[in-house]
């Protein structure tokens, strides 16, 4: 996917596949839809009505944090809880993928560096997340990054602004929202971005996640090993992935 | 650097080199130690006495952001003061290179992972560092992480408690002290890191920066055009770098 983004973007994909076979889904493997990407920048707070509700004072710029690929899983791949942590929450979120890079991207130029877009499962490990202010090592973990299941192109998915996500955990609706409440547009994200940095083809954003996180519930709600957890978002589909311990796989790099 | 610690380490670099021709270092051209390294971890406050004298409780865990490998600049290249900030500031550092990967490394064992050491340059936008409370806004900026200007293995640099770091703004000495003083010692955050991900060969990680910083002197001191910033750690050498104006140069990705 980052290849095609770089050598010629979507377009040139979707000529070189022209006419190729076409492959029923099921029985397939899911990699992450971006699984070698640079860079995944992760947006805070984002939802206008969940910061009213919680009586908080609107933000005036994006919080960005960073989740690094090789924290990612794919559709159906086991999301991991992991030993050192029991509070694995869900966060589901809309993610867009950079199609042509950019630097001082003006905001009404934003959107046609935009290759398409996905679902994303922003796993955190909450006690983690709130070792400090920083919240690297909480959205960082080893496979609790889900991300998937295909990208869905801008001209079929057309205004961001008509579409939602909804969370469900083990069928449950713990999420519900619709992106006409983005505090910061897509176009928004991709010139503030990029007046810092150079925006690279394969770059991923995540949007934020609304209200319903299962760690600001009454008592909290943490995902458990056999857990089910869904985001569907209207225009693309659905993106599942089972919770399992860490203690049952082999860990990447463990002596 | 990044093949050569993930094709067989140091001591095979080593190897090949023996007997290779030896280079003047006048008028080399030097890249910033890992361009192209997958992660750099960057620690907050990490110097016990600095805490201590502003009066903050001492922290409990490491506080952690990243720096993008496409924000690095070498040894003797410009570092980019750039349009829409004035507030560029220098924070001097020891950085430590991952050279043998794992996962939930004990800090016992932790040791054995590092290649190498080299000065740092966390060059850093205030005001967008503070747009939020997420740092990676104002620690991301293209041209502002200075890296080098080479590796020093830890048999040459021993132990890392008997070095230090001074920062000199226009040969005036901003900042300087010792790694005895680190809250976070070197095996610690390799243990807390690989605690949370796997850490790969060429990970870098950065030990956090002592006080002195030019924003908190009364009044603040920002770098401008012409300044000459360097970082000396004593036993690896001096990372020296000229302020430029991003108007002077070719921005990378800008239309």
């Amino acid at each position: 996917m980052r290849g095609m983004l770089e050598d010629g973007g979507i377009e040139a994909g979707a000529k070189a596949v022209t006419g190729a076979k076409r492959i029923p889904l099921d029985g397939l493997h899911y990699a992450p839809l971006l699984p070698d990407t640079d860079m995944i920048y992760c947006v805070g707070l984002n939802y206008a009505k969940h910061i009213a509700e919680m009586g908080r004072e609107m933000p005036q710029y994006a919080a960005l944090f960073p989740r690094t690929p090789r924290s990612q899983i794919g559709h159906n791949e086991p999301m991991i809880l992991p030993r050192v942590s029991d509070k694995l929450d869900y966060e589901g979120e809309l993610a867009f993928v950079i199609g042509k890079g950019g630097r001082y991207i003006s905001e009404d130029k934003a959107l046609d560096h935009v290759a398409g877009y996905s679902c994303y499962n922003d796993g955190s490990l909450r006690d983690f997340q709130r070792h400090t202010h920083q919240f690297l090592p909480g959205k960082n973990f080893w496979g609790t990054g889900a991300f998937g299941p295909w990208l869905v192109t801008p001209d079929e998915f057309g205004d961001v602004a008509s579409h939602s996500v909804t969370t469900r955990l083990n069928g449950q609706v713990m999420q519900n929202a619709g992106f006409d409440d983005f505090l910061f547009t897509v176009p928004y994200l991709i010139s503030y971005i990029s007046s810092f940095t150079e925006l690279l083809p394969g770059d991923v954003v995540i949007t934020g996640t609304p209200g319903g996180v299962g760690t600001a519930r009454k008592p909290p709600v943490y995902m458990k090993v056999g857990d089910v957890v869904e985001i569907e978002i209207d225009g693309i589909g659905v993106l599942r992935n089972t919770i399992v311990s860490e203690a049952d796989v082999k860990v990447p790099g463990e002596a």
